[in-house]
């Protein structure tokens, strides 16, 4: 019984992962390097894949880079605090389709591996920005998935699971603490720097979910507000 | 007016393109070098885009090898005509979710292009095969594309072209040459060699297209059956 987790290296992605292993799942993560403006988020999908110890990670390269249009692969300043928001309420930091193109790797993983199970952490707190995070927008890409595979074709759905969809920060750090999933070896700074920074959008949200939750968050911070 | 096109370099697509074209559209090549056995297809792309005075031509470089599961990124033998189906009618060319994964790059290429269209060139004979040629999976795309992009949300919406659809081989061959589509740089073997092979499937069904169509193809062959 396998499970197909696109695994990014950041809490969401590794919380996930440890909902899907605790269901008794053998895991098999995939992760992206797509021209990210740092890779530290990258050597953290790998350290939380090793802790698990998977059988097979893969990690897929990708220029995603080439088209362009987002704070977090072009040379765009990446926004602190109040300002990140614009353009209707869609964040700089979108990428175009990324999800799309994630969750399609994804799948014809899951269909080579013949996993039943494809685990992606969106979650409530996207949805506000992302479109690609909606739950409306998984609901599509499952329908699409049962048409483009083979195993769709031959009536073995491959089902996309979001089980962090309806969670607040703080429900899925109690979450992961309750799995033991490893928090400490996750990523989630904008920066990507030797400690996080504890100023961007991304800390903030993640240090008010600690506190929330009423846990010391395990990673290092330059700053914690 | 843009149109972002999937442009393989293949025969098909080069059509596709033509229609784009012809239709008024500035036309945004998206090509992939995702570990195909060899890189004529591409390099076809390339002068095929370079034919038509693109401003802007999209690489993509992906090892979408790493997902693993058919011959054409596999080193699983291409098979000569009869042979080449099995697993219930699917060839074991398919390379699983490959037509969402591209379809995924040119939906982000066409919101950071803010184009209204993108054209792939699909068509009935290759519903047989591929899941992900059907009708009915394009028409699952239209509907996760709404939800996927910031141009869905604010209700600008990027629309699926499949002008291929419902034409044959020789239907397809005869709108190239009325649109002028530059069809003696298109490369279709399968086997990628400097003239093509003439007995893969895919030179068959090429070659046939063209006596069909009563036009003489203006590539070399090896071999022409």
């Amino acid at each position: 019984m396998k499970a197909v987790i696109l695994l990014s290296g950041g809490l969401d992605s590794t919380v996930c992962m440890s909902v899907a292993e605790q269901a008794g799942y053998e895991i098999i993560p995939i992760s992206f390097a797509y021209g990210q403006r740092h890779s530290r988020e990258l050597d953290s999908a790998k350290f939380v894949a090793q802790y698990y110890g998977v059988k097979r990670h893969v990690i897929i390269e990708t220029n995603m880079r080439a088209i362009g249009g987002s704070a977090l692969t072009d040379n765009i300043e990446v926004p602190a605090g109040e300002e990140s928001h614009s353009d209707a309420d869609i964040p700089v930091t979108y990428v175009p389709a990324r999800n799309l193109i994630f969750l399609s790797y994804a799948l014809g993983l899951a269909e080579v591996e013949q996993a039943e199970k494809l685990f992606i952490g969106v979650n409530a707190l996207d949805y506000s920005g992302y479109p690609d995070c909606r739950p409306e927008f998984i609901q599509k890409f499952q329908e699409v998935a049962d048409y483009a595979t083979k195993a769709g074709v031959q009536q073995k759905r491959i089902i996309v699971e979001t089980p962090l969809q309806h969670l607040t920060k703080a429900e899925i750090i109690k979450l992961g603490m309750a799995n033991q999933a490893p928090l400490h070896l996750t990523t989630s700074c904008y920066q990507g720097g030797e400690e996080a920074c504890g100023i961007c959008d991304s800390c903030v949200l993640r240090l008010k979910g600690f506190r929330e939750a009423g846990f010391e968050d395990p990673i290092k911070y330059a700053l914690r507000k």
